[in-house]
């Protein structure tokens, strides 16, 4: 258990509107008692911390906390119907699992719950830099040749070589592929005039890093371009994020570099980065906020380009902890 | 697009009370279009299977189906409204979707979407026996010494080596911690004395294998006892699985040689496998099924038993993937 964490998280109750919250995906549920659950469980705030778990989950006897352990939703629904009004969180929560509570007074409240988690504290940016130190060393000394699946396997074999996890599935896209955003590495062969897309990230004690790099042997005029294109957008971007800018006001100039380029814009420019390798960033950013900043080139039958690193929020410039 | 397993799907419309499905997790959409998405989209089936997509999922464009790329919920919401009546998927849908899908007549009928998927084909059949085949391999040659994690990370790096992906994060248990059924591999070191529990399973062409064993370099009296009666159990249990057997009659066999020698049971006796390595499993075992059979024993300050196989139902004696 987490005193300060759930601490910080009470305070947010009079704000949501409601008397309790019931937290419910995995990594919240990590960082308020340190313990991960990997099948449905569920944390409710008041009057004490209290988990409920299936007894698969029996591990939580050691967060330290109350623990029920419950063979049925119903047990969940009875000990909730208690409370007036609860907050949950609908950005993880289940049709399914929301139909077992029927009864309970449920309010959505998912900006509430994620809010303390925005800000890092410094032992998770220790622990985000650690991630990200790992993956730019991998870049680094990453060989970007053969088929995208082997180098996909490069890049999870050094994720392991270095004692980490990998944040998400790494993506390679060489060629044409590149032009599929979240492409599924395959058989593709890389060749010397591909642009390839190498998107993957770290994890380290449960924090992610994501970084993208692209790479290309003996780039045509075409390549060229683009990839200058997108690192000098990539640049101006990153230039711009510091405590106080906005984060509208960062995709806003994302799309106008985009668009006086003549590029279509395909998604945003970037996402919060933390126990989870993709988590929800808007508004005014302050310090031990940690985003990515990726723009992205995607062309049919040509290719892609991205360049995409984690950086942190502080006082003054903001620092890119994959360069 | 797999036209003859959409066309089974569609077979169950009537059946579910319904004029159309709505797929959304993941492995049901790939089993229908051969897309794999990576963020939330939407198959609906009729009048023409259509994909509902954000932009970065533009890799479904190669699943010769029709595709809309959507910005908002809301752009499903409009095509859904047409439709009289739409069966989804409430085991995979997030509460927030459906809020976007309000004034959608929707029906849960996940146990008609999952329907066809529970008896694999040969060709899927193939892709887990592979995957068993790896997981046996490794086992058979993995030296259960050092820490839990540096374990857990031999078994993804053999994996890794076999070019196969990991079916879910693998638990490595190692004495007391054995008490705890999906433990986390930590920093603990390996005994003479510990029995330790090493669950992990492989993925093949994005099929599933799930296997666990138990090792006890120098087992005790009691170590003996718990690890022969799993051992016992295990074989009873798998021994009574074949075609037209009930799965619920196998779980009530297994409590009864559970009670019988004084265990508490802690667990169901299996589930099924396929593209997910937990997929539902009910009622009359047929040819094609695969299910695992994992009688465990878990003894608080002590440590854990779990013998686990993947099994394939068959006409005549099932047929044990992973022994």
């Amino acid at each position: 258990m987490n005193l300060k964490r759930l601490a910080r998280l009470a305070g947010l109750l009079g704000q949501a509107g409601v008397g309790n919250f019931l937290l419910t995906s995995a990594n919240d549920i990590f960082y308020y008692t340190g313990f991960r659950p990997s099948s449905l469980s569920f944390l409710l705030l008041r009057p004490r911390p209290k988990l409920f778990v299936p007894a698969l989950e029996n591990e939580a006897e050691r967060a330290g906390c109350e623990v029920a352990f419950i063979r049925k939703l119903g047990e969940v629904r009875s000990a909730l119907k208690k409370h007036k009004r609860v907050g949950f969180d609908e950005s993880n929560l289940g049709v399914q699992a929301l139909r077992g509570l029927r009864g309970v007074r449920l309010k959505p409240c998912a900006r509430f719950i994620k809010q303390p988690r925005a800000i890092k504290e410094p032992g998770e940016i220790e622990r985000i830099k650690e991630a990200c130190r790992v993956t730019k060393k991998l870049f680094r000394g990453l060989q970007v040749r053969g088929t995208e699946a082997q180098v996909r396997r490069k890049v999870l074999s050094g994720l392991l070589k270095a004692r980490a996890g990998a944040a998400f599935s790494p993506i390679v896209a060489a060629g044409p592929n590149g032009y599929y955003i979240h492409h599924i590495p395959g058989e593709r062969r890389v060749k010397a005039g591909d642009m390839v897309v190498v998107d993957a990230g770290a994890k380290v004690g449960g924090y992610c890093s994501d970084m993208s790099r692209t790479w290309c042997r003996r780039p045509g005029k075409r390549q060229r371009q683009v990839m200058g294109d997108v690192a000098e957008i990539q640049a101006e971007v990153a230039d711009k994020v510091e405590a106080g800018a906005r984060f509208e006001a960062l995709q806003k100039e994302f799309e106008r570099l985009m668009k006086k380029r003549g590029y279509k814009v395909w998604h945003g420019i970037g996402h919060g980065v933390g126990l989870n390798v993709h988590e929800p960033v808007s508004g005014e950013l302050r310090p031990g906020m940690v985003l990515t900043v990726e723009p992205g080139v995607y062309i049919k039958n040509f290719g892609g380009c991205r360049i995409e690193d984690t950086v942190l929020v502080r006082r003054g410039k903001a620092k890119m902890l994959t360069r």
